[in-house]
């Protein structure tokens, strides 16, 4: 991308005179600097907004510049002409709509497996993953999260196993494989307490030689010359917008912006560089809930994690960032109408997401105490009967099954609601077959064309850092 | 984009040896032609699928590869690295969601406007549309259509009006602007049959200098001095399926492709050059519909029509094809779920439109001729309260507002229950606030940066063109 927006600034096209000295008109010497250094991506930089389709990333801009003026950094990368940019078909072995750990495969293996697979493909073979294969050419490696740490698309770059659900066995093989930095959500699949088989795993990573960390303070604190498992939540992370409103929140858990500084601190000064990969995971679980708090203000927390993996790497010169998504999820957009600008404009004065609402309420709870509490998350009355229809699931809960709403909440029933005041629309509480809009800056950045296939991205990340895909 | 293509093809990154000869290595001779002939264009396409979320044109490409293992024309564009692409921001001057007219305008005359106006101002002032700039300096210039030729996206090109409904009045401005070639739909507003003042405006464009031409074989037959006015339908034209499957359509109405072929064949010899409008206009009305059989063959149509024209640019090397859709719409999108491919490949065998299936119900249908009916269409058994629902509209019609819809017929209960086989879902029926995809090919496309405004295009056609934008 510097390449490219060097030879759009130069003089090279007027090709007449100029020919024999093509940087002639030529001025920005970073661009310059960085086109002659930086032919091999000595680090690179994964950024996933999981489940994010273009219409959340849209959104995010159009919120951001509505309300202070200045959009997303992700789009201003565009703005600016510094990336190149593709779409990717994120197909998976077994169907046209990938789910994380078949997509984060394809990226992590080359292969596209089966969805509900990690790297282990159709016939029952396992391929290396890639931060093993960057890990063994002497890069360290790592993964940040705000879902839980042994999540599908960590997990992808990581490990093979047959299923994402083993995600106490992928707490054990990440104990033994030692990645230098692995944080996020997941105390579920590591403490005693939880686990089905009572290991501690802490202790075991202490023993193994890990800094086992739990608050945001001791992130920053530990010792940076030993590995670091970071562990802040029994689950996902909270959402950023419920997070932002809770003190004691924001005093322990790190943002996805202070866990990627942390980990670009961990392991910048590695002579052999390094590998990151950085997930936004809980944009897909707001997608799954047609949450639309949860998806703005965890899209901007991306993007704010995005502006420190840019800000490093336009210093260092020897980073490939790639940013992009998994797979669209629930495809949201801003719908028509004469009241569009103002009730999309609403959503600033959203105070909690729908699911600290939707937990919130139980069967004790009155109608006008849930008009009440809606009241206070969006500024929002609620008719007495939208009001009931929310309650009246509570009494009268679904057993459907629902990996992202195990309590069978009321989540749809909530976004129809707000759809009248916020004028959001989902086309479902699943994932979509949409291509992925893929961004990549830095060296190596040029070996992007405009369309790939998820697997493509596997090889094009060694060739960018001349690693040889022997193993 | 070759200037692009032709530097990543080039050895001129190996900047050690082989500066003073940037062009070492470089074998590409079409793009190497290209660079050198092509600094200016001399032509002008703009094609328009109109209302195409980025997700139709993801869905007609996975369509198209899981039929005949080839992908769209626009997506191969991508594969084959030809083109330069960026994002849009299509945002009017009264809205985050534009409409059509505020859309085109914004191209038309580098001013946002408010929706329903076509390029007058927030304070009544006009603007001259770009269409008749590049007349002034002595192009021809046309516009085709499948909708009405007088409808918001041609007229926006071409005439400034308070209002887009004044359809017979733009109908009238076309009498006198003289463009080259004006096709498409809109019989209501040419016909003294029709028409509210009864002027024959067929027999005004005649006596005025036109060949007047009202079905296929007239089209291709008609004397090519003259400018050409071609009104093929009463309103928008038929449906691409629905026109498949009858004899009598398929003889008399062209596609978009062949009006494509006929108005680039009109125009390209003019020594001066040419700039044509091309829209596939029912791609909007389709997904006002959430008619999913409307949408995704007439998104393959005017894939057809954009291969006419790119086929056109690269013998020709003097042609800027502009390729981009106005505004979002519906946001639709394949839904994940364990029968997502078999659902949506089940959309193969549909036969006819929604708009074909509602139109042919009535009060009078009984309710195992609705099922009969959407069997024979889409090869789908109805259960007998789906059929009911539908029938139900019929006897008890409501009265809403629907430019799209005028007889109020229950497209969104079809589709509702479609979804359930075909596994593609929608947002709305109406208009996203989502940014443009937007791609170039030949010469001026290097000009293109990653994110545009709307009015940014209308002064990259006139830089492009080197037209001096002063009237």
């Amino acid at each position: 991308m510097n390449r490219r927006k060097f030879f759009k600034n130069g003089s090279l096209f007027a090709i007449g005179a100029s020919i024999l000295n093509p940087f002639e008109g030529y001025t920005n010497e970073l661009d310059f600097d960085t086109l002659q250094n930086n032919k091999k991506a000595k680090n690179i930089i994964v950024i996933v907004s999981d489940g994010m389709s273009i219409g959340t990333l849209n959104m995010a801009d159009i919120y951001l510049n509505r309300k202070t003026g200045k959009g997303s950094n992700w789009i201003q990368l565009y703005k600016d002409n510094k990336v190149t940019r593709a779409l990717m078909d994120m197909a998976s072995a077994s169907s046209i709509v990938t789910d994380s750990a078949a997509a984060s495969s394809s990226w992590g293996s080359g292969f596209r497996v089966k969805n509900g697979s990690l790297n282990v493909g159709v016939n029952g073979e396992e391929y290396i993953p890639i931060w093993q294969k960057f890990k063994k050419a002497g890069k360290m490696a790592g993964c940040v999260t705000t879902v839980p740490i042994t999540h599908a698309t960590p997990a992808g770059f990581c490990v093979a196993s047959k299923s994402r659900n083993s995600q106490e066995s992928i707490a054990e093989m990440y104990l033994d494989l030692k990645f230098d930095i692995m944080m996020g959500g997941g105390n579920n699949y590591f403490s005693s307490d939880s686990r089905k088989d009572k290991r501690d795993m802490y202790k075991e990573f202490s023993k193994n030689g890990f800094s086992v960390v739990k608050n945001k303070s001791e992130m920053f604190a530990c010792d940076n010359s030993k590995p670091i498992l970071g562990v802040f939540y029994n689950d996902g992370l909270p959402y950023s917008k419920d997070r932002e409103n809770s003190k004691e929140l924001t005093a322990t858990i790190p943002t996805l912006a202070e866990m990627t500084e942390r980990a670009i601190a961990k392991m910048k000064d590695h002579s052999n560089g390094f590998v990151l990969q950085v997930e936004a995971g809980k944009v897909d679980w707001a997608a799954h809930g047609n949450d639309i708090t949860g998806l703005l203000y965890d899209q901007i927390a991306h993007d704010e994690a995005l502006k420190v993996a840019i800000d490093f790497a336009e210093k260092d010169k020897n980073t490939l960032v790639i940013i992009t998504t998994d797979h669209g999820n629930a495809n949201p957009g801003i719908i028509y109408g004469k009241d569009a600008n103002e009730n999309f404009d609403s959503i600033q004065n959203y105070k909690q997401t729908n699911d600290w609402i939707l937990n919130g309420i139980g069967q004790e709870t009155s109608v006008s105490q849930v008009i009440e509490r809606i009241e206070y998350a969006n500024k929002t009355i609620l008719k007495e009967d939208e009001a009931k229809e929310i309650l009246n699931y509570y009494s009268n809960l679904k057993l459907e099954d629902g990996l992202y709403n195990p309590k069978h909440l009321p989540f749809k029933t909530l976004s129809d609601i707000q759809k009248k005041h916020n004028s959001v629309g989902w086309i479902s509480m699943d994932h979509s077959a949409d291509y992925s809009e893929l961004a990549m800056y830095g060296p190596g950045s040029d070996l992007l064309k405009p369309f790939i296939k998820n697997t493509d991205l596997h090889y094009l990340m060694l060739e960018a850092a001349e690693v040889e895909n022997k193993f």
